[in-house]
């Protein structure tokens, strides 16, 4: 009796992840936030801050996958164009809310401070539910199966607290990760993928060689599965095989 | 008189990057390393070890931009898939080569220690050309606009070096930052956007705030250009915009 997957998609937007003036963070916070609670993302995109681009990209992501966890593009500047893209994507209107406005006076300390441009973040398109920004208060929204969440990371990661509830997860995927050092990828590969062969879509195996310079080297070596028993024996086997070649496995903390 | 734009994806591939198990580095490394060739990346995309999904996100993109730019999935175990599907999405076929396969051999030293599994990194789609791997010898290749590279960053990096030489630059955009402590996006916004809209699309400009707990924040600004002149002046603007908000405005060495 195996749960089905739930899959998910991540959409970051903003020209500074395509430029590299910014290192992306919130894919790895967005995917291991959703792990534990039984979504796998399946696929990610990085797009500009061009509104036809959004709207391909969230069109393409939210008719395939069961969820879409967008990030950026919703601040108080021009180049903040993500929700005016989103109603666009769905179809609807997009103004400010009364709600989402009220949020925004208590933080600014009334109507005075408030200007037009904080106002574009009380933008919010027709029928979707705010989500909470416990940092610095204007808040994201889920739309459908999309939630759309600010870019900064610290302020991404405290809206993550108001998505976790609305997500119905399915088979939570689980991961062991055995560590070998002076172990060559090549020198395992046929052993590893006879154990994935036999393993019958049950468990993943995955293999990750790294370098530390100046000479040490190894691979990191990890099974997947959302079954326990098969996981555990994942483990044993993939331990078997790394002491087989005269390496102690370490085990990784996940 | 304007040199035209060249436009490239990136495309990520590895379940390890969706998982969260890995954190990418390879998307900016290769977007800083693309801009002072005048290559800007449009889009960048990350996909799972599956075949179908590599073919797909492949052609979508090589169709789409001047070149793409693909890491991971080229090394000897059964997860790593990129190669043949890279084959796939071109039609045509793949095996071992001769000149990847000599490479090899002198790495592994003789054709002793070159079992099968290794033997799968000299399998190269018909009509790729070789990219050099100072690191750890394995080639990628180049088939069409399509780089395939390893996704290890260091090794990555270096065959970048391969490739600088076969691409064929644009207009170069350059960036100039300023930091403004204490500024708040929202006294700004109105006045940025008046100066992106009198730019005529010489100049774009971006907001991105910044928090630093317990209780400093502020904003970068940045503007970008192809044209030199276009930017100084919007250098200036932008100083002069932050000090009439009573900031001293300090610039970010790119």
């Amino acid at each position: 009796m195996s749960q089905a997957q739930v899959k998910a998609a991540i959409l970051l937007i903003g020209d500074e992840l395509l430029s590299g003036r910014t290192q992306d963070l919130n894919l790895q916070t967005i995917a291991r936030f959703l792990g534990p609670l039984g979504v796998q993302v399946g696929e990610a995109r990085v797009v500009a801050d061009v509104p036809a681009e959004i709207v391909s990209a969230v069109n393409a992501l939210r008719a395939k996958y069961d969820y879409v966890f967008a990030t950026g593009g919703i601040g108080p500047t021009h180049d903040d164009k993500t929700a005016d893209a989103i109603a666009a994507a769905f179809g609807v209107d997009i103004g400010i809310r009364d709600d989402a406005r009220a949020i925004l006076e208590a933080h600014y300390k009334g109507a005075s401070n408030l200007n037009e441009a904080r106002l574009r973040m009380a933008r919010i398109p027709e029928g979707a539910a705010l989500i909470a920004n416990p940092v610095s208060k204007a808040p994201g929204f889920q739309i459908g199966n999309v939630f759309v969440m600010a870019g900064v990371p610290s302020i991404m990661r405290g809206m993550l607290e108001d998505v976790g509830h609305r997500i119905q997860g399915g088979a939570v995927m689980r991961t062991l990760t055995l560590r070998a050092k002076g172990l060559r990828e090549g020198d395992i590969a046929a052993a590893l993928g006879a154990l994935e062969e036999a393993a019958g879509g049950m468990v993943t195996f995955g293999s990750y060689p790294w370098f530390s310079p100046p000479d040490s080297f190894g691979a990191h070596l990890v099974a997947r599965s959302a079954d326990a028993d098969a996981l555990a024996k994942a483990g044993g086997d993939l331990a078997e095989l790394i002491r087989a070649r005269g390496v102690a496995p370490e085990q990784v903390e996940e």
